[in-house]
């Protein structure tokens, strides 16, 4: 079976939970960091329908359904080369959608569907789902660059999808006290909040990911929850090596090797 | 002279910083580690006059001072007791101003007016400085506490500062580049930095203060820049104790003892 689900320069990677398996192509982009602290970030109740929004490769949904963080995981990806390989890795896990008539999968299932994140308020009603998730391309559009079409760009530029669209939509499609989760970078941050403000989605969790314990920020984990009351809760720091290059402990943790 | 300078109940405390001290009445409050931390963090240029939002004991000024950040400070203290003891520590240290008809004190002097924050606007003009530095009072007022009018309660409830007064304040005073300085509660950071981008104080540099390695942050130190482009420089988190509750190399190197 596997055979037909991989195409040329992809491989199969196991999560190394509940025996979750991704499909990915080294030469496009494989997953990060960024998305399994996300993943491990979002505390997502077991009745939630969660919508994930430039899923690429799937990997949030499938780290969440593998942790049964979520209902039911929906992964919306531009790039149709990119989410039929996503939707192959459900295949692969045998937790595809079954149901694509009905408004979210089956609980424990994933759907995959190749459009545009700008398009989801033609196609969803307002007020959902109760959590969108979301490891958006960090870096602003620039010019000049030579291959602006290509995969990598589109996954890592804000090509096609800007900061506002991004948490707009997100917004619109969650309930009342519904949670937007999303990893950024900590350069980003002021924008990220003002925008949050302006769509209703209040800044209620925050937690900043250092490489070192005297290194600066890399990343930022957010979580904003819409309509909620003013008051944000800032985690500790996490700190992802030791002095000596190895993995804190902390981070075995969420990777599951402690 | 220190006879004259000093009222009943109050003390003398050594400042360990090129011999400067402070006149404090631990009746009312002494200066903590918030405003230690935020005259290491404001990065203020020798040519600069600096204004103080909320000045209290003095401590903010005395400290740029005795660091030689800034060219003259003005600290601005609503309660008329409190900014008497203030301006009595100027004294104390031979750094008082003397030419009260200048918009600044001449480079060195600290001025101290007992003014409420509200009314800068009608006494100095629009950007004519070049940083404002402000710990202000960091609890939403509350109802029903019992003795709202005291001394204490000022100090540390926004009774008569709200946080958006004391933003457009500074933004109003500040020059185009110039910076404002604040320490806060990290749980208000939303508000902070919706407030600093209504009013043109682009969030340039943010530092956590963590208690602990492990403990959420209890304070957060933040720079804004008049005008300036968007991009957020977030520094490690500064840890405060160590495991075994001594102060940590960083903090006591803040404190000059190492």
């Amino acid at each position: 079976m596997n055979k037909e689900l991989v195409l040329e320069n992809e491989r199969i990677d196991d999560l190394e939970i509940n025996g979750f398996r991704i499909i990915q192509n080294p030469f496009y982009f494989c997953f990060g960091m960024d998305s399994v602290l996300l993943s491990h970030f979002a505390n997502i109740r077991s009745n939630v329908d969660v919508i994930d929004l430039g899923t690429g490769t799937g990997i949030i949904p499938l780290l969440l359904a593998a942790k049964g963080k979520g209902k039911s995981w929906t992964g919306v990806e531009l790039q149709k080369d990119i989410a039929d390989m996503a939707r192959r890795s459900t295949i692969l896990n045998e937790v595809e959608d079954t149901d694509p008539q009905e408004l979210f999968p089956a609980a424990g299932k994933i759907r995959i569907i190749p459009e545009d994140v700008k398009n989801l308020k033609k196609i969803y009603p307002h007020g959902c789902v109760g959590a969108v998730t979301s490891n958006p391309p960090y870096m602003k559009e620039k010019t000049g660059i030579k291959n602006p079409s290509d995969t990598k760009y589109i996954a890592r530029h804000e090509a096609t999808l800007k900061l506002e669209e991004l948490i707009s939509t997100a917004a619109y499609l969650l309930k009342s006290r519904g949670s937007f989760f999303m990893v950024h970078r900590p350069s980003r941050l002021p924008e990220i909040i003002e925008l949050m403000c302006r769509y209703h989605l209040e800044p209620k969790r925050l937690q900043m990911v250092q490489p070192y314990i005297d290194k600066e920020p890399n990343m930022v984990l957010i979580e904003g929850v819409k309509e909620a009351g003013r008051e944000l809760r800032n985690l500790p720091a996490l700190i992802v090596y030791k002095e000596n290059g190895e993995y804190t402990d902390e981070i075995l943790r969420i990777y599951n090797k402690l």
